[in-house]
């Protein structure tokens, strides 16, 4: 039996910032917590980040995962909120790469593939499988929380596919 | 005599940030200090941020700035540089957060307008009027850092003619 490991999972975004912790043993995959860092409109901008930063140094603090899943982005509707979520984005990797977790991008269409099976999943989709993957009593909520856990998964098991490859080829030597 | 200010200014870029330290005393500027953290395309970009925050939190820590003269963005070429420069900008200003500073934002319009006096000026235009303010033997380079002066010399102004007008204030009083 393989050691547990603890994963983070991180859905960036300036106002709101989902994150969740899962835990993998072989291809049994848990919830361990979740949640969202709301930081207000109206406050200055560097106390925001910071706000982020904290947050996410905390839950690495409390749960000491070791590897992170988070979206890469490349595309947004307008530049306005492609600079909101990066500052968000470059706040919380600044927290994870503090605690020197290993990190996995995956674009949404790896996350969508990977956990509902088809890459134009909707939101709904996404949300109802993640309850079903971490067998929880309801949808995470807010949708920031279940996108982070969806990152989580899809972390989990990309990562399970790298150590099988690693595996196979050790055997085949 | 009133005792000098030190302000940072910061130019972030995920690939270049530049930064730099002036000292105002009344209308008297000078500069201290200026640099570039530039980070490698090819390495992870949790690592390349807290080269940013790391960059950042050791010119505060050496130079003890009070505040930040940093230039405001809403718009950009295109999303995937508006995402690497928000992730930057993130990184940068939670290192300043966690240090206390002051933050100023500015737009381009206002940092030229005060610089050189003129919403339209070129790149040039501005380099060899930070110079010139801060009588520099040579424009500073790289670019990065040039930008960088010129956030911090428009704060340092915006910041006089807030102080002026509170000062009136208070005489009128």
């Amino acid at each position: 039996m393989s050691q547990p490991t603890f994963i983070l999972g991180i859905d960036p975004g300036l106002a709101n910032t989902g994150w969740g912790i899962i835990e993998v043993a072989g291809s049994k995959k848990s919830c361990l917590a979740y949640g969202c860092i709301s930081t207000a409109a109206g406050d200055p901008i560097d106390l925001r980040l910071k706000q982020i930063y904290d947050g996410i140094s905390a839950v690495i603090e409390r749960y000491h995962p070791t590897e992170l899943g988070i979206e890469s982005i490349f595309f947004s509707a307008n530049a306005k909120s492609a600079i909101a979520t990066g500052q968000a984005r470059g706040a919380a990797l600044v927290a994870v790469a503090g605690a020197g977790l290993e990190v996995g991008e995956y674009t949404p269409l790896q996350i969508k593939q990977t956990i509902v099976g088809n890459g134009v999943a909707t939101k709904e989709q996404i949300q109802y499988m993640v309850r079903a993957i971490l067998k929880l009593d309801h949808v995470p909520k807010p949708d920031h929380a279940a996108d982070a856990l969806g990152a989580a998964i899809c972390h989990a098991n990309f990562r399970n596919d790298a150590l099988r490859r690693s595996l196979k080829k050790e055997a085949a030597r």
